[in-house]
């Protein structure tokens, strides 16, 4: 099948044996690729209860079929495991360059298995594959490591993925990096590589893909990107102020998580915004392979240059943590980069940290570093540094909100759900988004269903946020048109401009396939009641479906959205029912029938 | 005075002297930086008539006041020196981000003097100024060169300035190259520094830039920065196709020259049009600094990957040698940028030595190479190659097409001005920018005085480009104008969507400076005329201000600008006028007192 490059490599650490296999041509038409197709090779192929730090475990480096072809974004790979964070079937996603070209290299995956005995990386290029010694890489920052590898591999244009020094300590919000500033940021996908003494993989390759219908394909790629362009979102905002240009618009809006979601307001939002960032520190925009849009970041700040900050990192180290010192925010986040942190994760623990201290569970004697004063721009930066490390107290800081909390013995201070940070929407002002939260197949995340497209930015149309009516359709259609785009290997924002059939034509045009807009929604629905199933066999059920206490019981109490909860109670029940799940949140034998699973 | 770093690093190659020199404020106000300052420094410091390939000449690496700050485009820095083409005052401008750096390390320009016994390149940290041995990077490509240089550094941040084999082979048309694909292209600025035997210089620096009026400046900068990206030209059409877009715009004109500028109008444009490039070839945009127009591109064909092309690139290996294939266009700018070759010289000669070849004039069998006949793809990416590295029939090709024609005794068929190739538009359809190349004061060259804004794209406002009325002020005052902003340090581009007002109000802001437009200038025209008296020194007189006979006497064979010739003679006595030079072209000594001279 066109737009596929055909082939798997599977490398198993233990054995050192090398394999490629054919691409399982029907999975990859019932479940599209990246995502959907790693997910279910995943379910089928680790037994439940597995220890995600063991060996049995295994990890995906996935694309999907438009990953390396001309559609605009189309760098993105995914890595799908089980996650150490909370056992959920782990799927994070990437742009950069490294997944368009593993596909030039000729593989749509790899799948690594096992562990290695000493500290090693993989080298792909095209048919040469090798594993090869990395021990003394290991401990070394992400940038440093990449200089090296791209070093010895003697070749610049290489790509290189690893992770740093989080995930070699096994932190379950450790990253995945690739192409240096890009991270499969969430549920710990870095620690399973380095469970695995996996430090990296380097990746080139010499082939392109090949397109089913070149000529429909170039037409549909020439509408979608005018679409693109010519969208307010994916043409103006997101180009000019990168993700933080939602800064702002949250704060307005009154839903800006402040001080660990004490507060939904921060008054001087706008020192940390995309406009100001754009006017102060950014010396370019970064694009990833083929993106249009460029919301990518890389600043400079005191002569330290890095990529990004994203919008949900400015948030969490900024008004999450009460710090609008957005140099700061910079380096907090450039340490990130360096040790391979999740952003939110860290920003976000960081800020439940402030709170158990402000509250008076941490006590100061405990702190070998800058005390955990709201607004201290010196703690998220040197904290960040020892998290990474897992030095001191920043070991603690390393486990996650989740983790810490239940440590100190008061998990209600967890802004979490399914033991993951909550992203940088505070959902008692936006109640789609937050049924979004409590379902997401790997706990707290904004990406399963952007809900704020509707609710707030009114893309395709406005939502009335505080309304709970019609929610539950909204939040399923999202999920499953979300899990398509993971899987296809695009970005989530071209959805801003582009709608389901488009999706369904750069498909169709590259692959030969002839999928109308609602076989392609089943495509959606299937992976997402897959990772359902996955993550009931972990144990997980209704009771987990849920938010932080906080979110359902206390007002936010000041600004825009000031007085409203959460109604989870009121949506939980009508999205079940609509998802063809029964009351506890189980997909009926019906549903599973229907979708062949 | 603010924005300047106030200081010069003068490097002795012959004597090994590294000093420091306060910048000559005084000099720098009349002058106002880069190619004014340095242009007028060159003047002072190097007598006339000096071999530029000689241990006399001095090379300085210049950068604006504004280089290194937050507005729009300050990346920018300028090659000065005397020119080993045409002996005419030498200023190549060029992008990326190694100008801002060596502001950072707190230098306003680089003079390098004299000439090394062996190869050398020059590192730069801040205060620490270091003259190191570079025998074991002579001879390596541009690309290998810089991984190089940045591991001997240690340090990936570091910004790489670097010739290839084409300057140290001394080719007259050798570019310098920073930042790898990024060059200052033009009057063979890069056999100078091979003359001196000086590689590279790498630079780092940890300092900012101070503004006079930090808040008044960011101010100015947000309302450039709205103009900027509100414009049709910078906000669109630079930023979706990059300067390639112009290939469909100028080619419906029927003033896209094609065949040695033979005929005017390419039928197969669109093969090669920044369009299709974007829907082929493109990976990323790849801007300079803090650029927010992004016009940079960044290619990807065949598993090979580089910079650009640029429109001038695609237009002289394109449509110039009658080329439609795309692929091999990117080609041979990979190796020009590889080799340190300017791409218009470049493939422009190659367009002469065609039409030497259609001629009879160059015969099959001196050729060690592909067959040198219109629309060859093999033959422009191959012979760029061996120019490059001076091989072969290759090394003819690389003294450019003056010389390549002169030693075929039919000069006729050399395309250039003061032995400069002309650029990518053809002026018997374009007045006003025909007049610009006779007057340019490095030769055939678009970018001292851009009619094409107003004769074709209508920015500012519509003229008849067949029209000659009134051309001879729109050319002073374009002249001028650019001669400013290049000395500024800013892109010309910017030049679609500012004014002259927004110009001073940036400088003044930064400076805190009160120059009205006219003040400013007044600063152009000085340095228009500084470099002009530089060049009268060097023999250059009213014969020389013309173009090629086959643009004043034989009329566009096709195409809509199908009869026209250039009409020069009724242009450049008027500008001569207004210019207050004499019928000789040489300026009054009224002229002179009232700029200072």
């Amino acid at each position: 099948m066109n737009a596929y490059a055909g082939k798997i490599l599977r490398v198993n650490l233990t054995t050192g044996s090398i394999v490629t296999e054919p691409l399982p041509v029907d999975k990859a038409k019932a479940f599209v690729g990246g995502r959907g197709l790693g997910g279910r090779m995943l379910a089928e192929e680790i037994p439940a209860g597995i220890d995600p730090l063991g060996e049995e475990n295994k990890i995906f480096f996935i694309t999907g079929p438009l990953t390396g072809t001309p559609a605009p974004t189309s760098g993105r790979y995914m890595v799908v495991t089980k996650s150490p964070l909370n056992n959920t079937i782990a799927s994070s996603n990437s742009g950069g360059y490294w997944g368009a070209e593993l596909k030039f290299a000729g593989y749509d995956m790899v799948i690594v298995e096992g562990k290695a005995k000493e500290p090693v990386y993989i080298y792909i290029k095209d048919d040469q594959v090798e594993i090869r010694p990395a021990a003394k890489y290991w401990g070394k920052l992400v940038g440093e490591t990449t200089d090296l590898l791209l070093e010895e591999v003697g070749d610049p244009k290489a790509r290189v993925l690893t992770i740093g020094p989080a995930g070699e300590n096994l932190s379950p919000i450790a990253a995945v990096m690739n192409d240096r500033y890009r991270a499969a940021g969430r549920s710990g996908v870095g620690a399973v590589m380095g469970s695995k003494n996996l430090k990296a993989i380097v990746v080139r390759g010499s082939g392109k893909v090949e397109l089913a219908q070149p000529d429909r394909f170039r037409e549909v790629v020439s509408g979608v990107m005018r679409k693109i362009k010519e969208h307010s979102v994916t043409g103006q905002g997101l180009p000019s102020y990168g993700t933080a240009v939602l800064v702002n618009v949250i704060n307005e809006n009154g839903i800006f998580p402040t001080k660990n979601f004490q507060e939904a307001y921060f008054a001087p939002a706008d020192e940390i915004s995309g406009e100001t960032l754009a006017e102060k520190y950014l010396v370019k925009r970064d694009p990833c392979y083929r993106c249009p849009i460029a919301c990518g970041r890389y600043c400079r700040v005191d002569g330290e240059e890095g990529g990004g900050p994203e919008y949900e990192t400015v948030w969490a180290y900024g008004s999450d943590c009460g710090v609008s010192d957005l140099k700061a925010i910079i380096k907090a986040n450039n340490w990130c980069n360096e040790m391979g942190l999740d952003t939110i994760s860290a920003g976000a623990t960081i800020a439940a940290a402030m709170e158990l201290y402000q509250r008076g569970y941490i006590k100061p004697e405990e702190l070998d570093g800058p005390e955990l004063k709201w607004g201290s721009g010196e703690a998220i930066v040197e904290w960040t540094r020892k998290m990474g490390l897992g030095e001191g107290f920043g070991a603690k800081l390393a486990l996650g909100a989740a983790r810490l909390c239940e440590a100190y013995g008061h998990p209600e201070v967890a802004m979490t759900v399914k033991k993951q940070e909550l992203p940088a929407y505070d959902p008692r002002g936006v109640q789609g988004h937050g049924l979004q939260y409590a379902t997401s197949n790997r706990g707290g995340c904004h990406v399963r269903g952007y809900m704020i497209s509707p609710e707030v930015l009114g893309v395709p149309e406005q939502l009335d946020r505080f309304a709970v009516e019609g929610k539950a359709e909204w939040v399923k259609t999202f999920q499953d048109l979300t899990a398509v785009i993971d899987s296809m290997g695009l970005c989530l924002f071209t959805s801003f401009a582009l709608s389901a059939q488009d999706y369904a034509d750069l498909y169709n045009a590259a692959t030969g396939l002839n999928l109308d807009v609602d076989e392609l929604l089943t495509c959606g629905e299937r992976i997402w009641n897959n990772e359902r199933i996955f993550n009931l066999q972990e144990g997980y059920g209704a009771q987990d479906d849920t938010l932080p206490e906080r979110l359902l019981k206390e007002p936010i109490p000041e600004g825009p959205s000031k007085g409203h909860v959460h109604r989870l109670s009121e949506l939980l029940p009508a999205y079940y029912q609509i998802r063809g799940w029964d009351e506890t949140g189980v997909p009926t034998s019906e549903k599973k029938q229907a979708l062949g699973l």
